[in-house]
């Protein structure tokens, strides 16, 4: 984030500084620690948009008082395949927490499971919660809802979040294939940055305040984003606008947008994420689906030119494993005021 | 399809014409019967690469022995949230006729389940496998592979089918939210539609058989189409592979292509179904989903512009229904050539 000079860091250190700052930014352990943990590893995996940025937004919402930073997340199991969470008005990554060992359960129980998070706000990055998902075994999808600021395609108008999908699939003892990305053309977050960083928008990505397509990235956020892909991207996001809001009872990104105060922080906003047990399929003869999968990803890699979704991610996470992670002292001096 | 003089007909004569040509194929009635329905209203929604074009294929894949026109579907349930069916060799609409019914009871019961149909092979729209779903007040998605035609982002070989996804969501009384898109740039039987027309591609639809750019609608039926959104795209493309293939224990499309014989009818190839019961997360207070879905669809409409993803074909269902629709006669041709 930004320019000036950096910091190497390890990333316990990373998770350990995360904690502090939001601990004495009013949120409870419960809350904090899996936010802590989302942050530092988001951080580490590449996407600083989504790292220790986001810990100002947080805070500056407990603090507002929009968000409960101390609420007991609450389980309901309302049908035999279907989980919800209550996240009584905290953050997301509590309720996450509270669901998913029941999303896994339920889905090697039945085959199928679906785990709904309601009333809670969520701000981090959606492949970090397939983790556990992916982990048991499961494939796995979640949906949610970001700020509302992407047009639909051929309007004017703000109607959308940004709306990400990620996908999980278990590889065994390979790191997972796993996707996450905005139905938008690209994440507010890397607009966000390229505005700081004086950069222009490539075509077709947004529109300024009067419908018109502008390359500037202060009138993009002041106007709207368009989704990735024409009516196909459009067509997703509204999928995810129907299933992260109405379907779970929670509102759509442009509801959340009515109510929310300006602090900086996470919208109001649900996620639904669905898991598969692959074993059902196996039929009592082993896993062929995993090795049948195998062939189909060594395919692609095989072609030059070719690199799997989460390829980037898992190389960056194991670079900063081993070198830890620049972060810039400007970030650490805010970091440091907010925990003051 | 093609020019010259066309012949208006009425749906239930073209479900009619559609039968009779099946079962002179060599198709058994429980076979013929879902195909010449789905066939008929894919031409009356607007969609001739899907429509009556497809039937020579149907039975030039039973003629050859590749397909099996009698099969009887077997229904397996795998779990209690999961049902597979083993199409024993035949076309998928039997073995989707003899699934949905279960997977409907199954998603009422659990509040989510799964459908796979299994060696068979599929040929048809697949927003069409939806409408039971849908009707039944079910949000529901649908996947399967294509043809192998299309290189992965940054890849210059076949790797992966047309793979499309269709997602439904019900509206009451109202035609139902439905998408259906390939994952490619374009589905294949337009590129062959515009190939016959003479048209020119858009860039970025196709890449000859040396894995350069091409504009040529032959030329990229001899190479590999490219995927819809770039990396995104791809990405949901290798998705598509991963459920509708190795997931369900069926073949990738590239496997299935191997397994081909060249006489131009569907590839051997699963389809998966999923169908969540928004009622479970109503909360005993009604329907909120469904009217909170209302007010999201009805500002997306408000827009200028903007249209819902199933609009146009509802609008040219609804126009056939009235007006019949419009068969080239040189298909009709074709089409008693085959039932003589």
């Amino acid at each position: 984030m930004g320019v000036g000079p950096r910091v190497n860091m390890g990333l316990a250190d990373l998770e350990a500084l995360a904690l502090k700052v939001l601990l004495a930014g009013g949120l409870a352990p419960h809350q904090a620690q899996p936010i802590a943990r989302s942050v530092a590893l988001t951080e580490a995996a590449g996407s600083p948009s989504h790292g220790l940025y986001r810990i100002k937004g947080y805070v500056a919402s407990v603090r507002s008082g929009r968000v409960s930073g101390a609420a007991q997340p609450q389980l309901h199991r309302v049908a035999s395949g279907v989980v919800r969470v209550d996240g009584q008005n905290g953050f997301a990554p509590a309720a996450h927490a509270l669901g998913a060992p029941v999303l896994i359960e339920a889905a090697k129980a039945h085959g199928i499971a679906a785990l709904a998070l309601t009333n809670c706000y969520h701000f981090s990055s959606l492949w970090h919660d397939l983790t556990p998902l992916v982990d048991a075994g499961l494939t796995c999808w979640a949906f949610t809802i970001g700020q509302c600021i992407v047009a639909p395609h051929g309007g004017k108008e703000r109607l959308m979040g940004t709306n990400p999908i990620a996908f999980g699939w278990p590889r065994g003892e390979q790191d997972p294939f796993v996707f996450d990305f905005a139905t938008s053309a690209v994440a507010r977050g890397e607009i966000e940055l390229m505005g700081h960083r004086g950069e222009s928008l490539p075509e077709g990505w947004g529109i300024d305040a009067q419908g018109q397509p502008t390359r500037d990235p202060r009138e993009a956020l002041a106007g709207a984003l368009l989704p990735f892909g024409g009516h196909k991207g459009s067509a997703l996001s509204m999928m995810v606008e129907l299933l992260a809001g109405p379907l779970i009872g929670e509102p759509t990104s442009r509801a959340a947008a009515r109510l929310d105060n300006g602090d900086g922080g996470p919208p109001l906003g649900g996620e639904l994420l669905l898991a598969i047990d692959p074993a059902v399929f196996g039929l009592g003869i082993g896993h062929p689906w995993l090795e049948q999968a195998e062939v189909f990803l060594a395919e692609a890699r095989n072609q030059p030119g070719v690199r799997l979704p989460s390829d980037r991610r898992h190389a960056a996470l194991a670079h900063s494993q081993r070198f830890g992670v620049d972060i810039a002292q400007s970030l650490l001096d805010e970091l440091a005021a907010l925990a003051a």
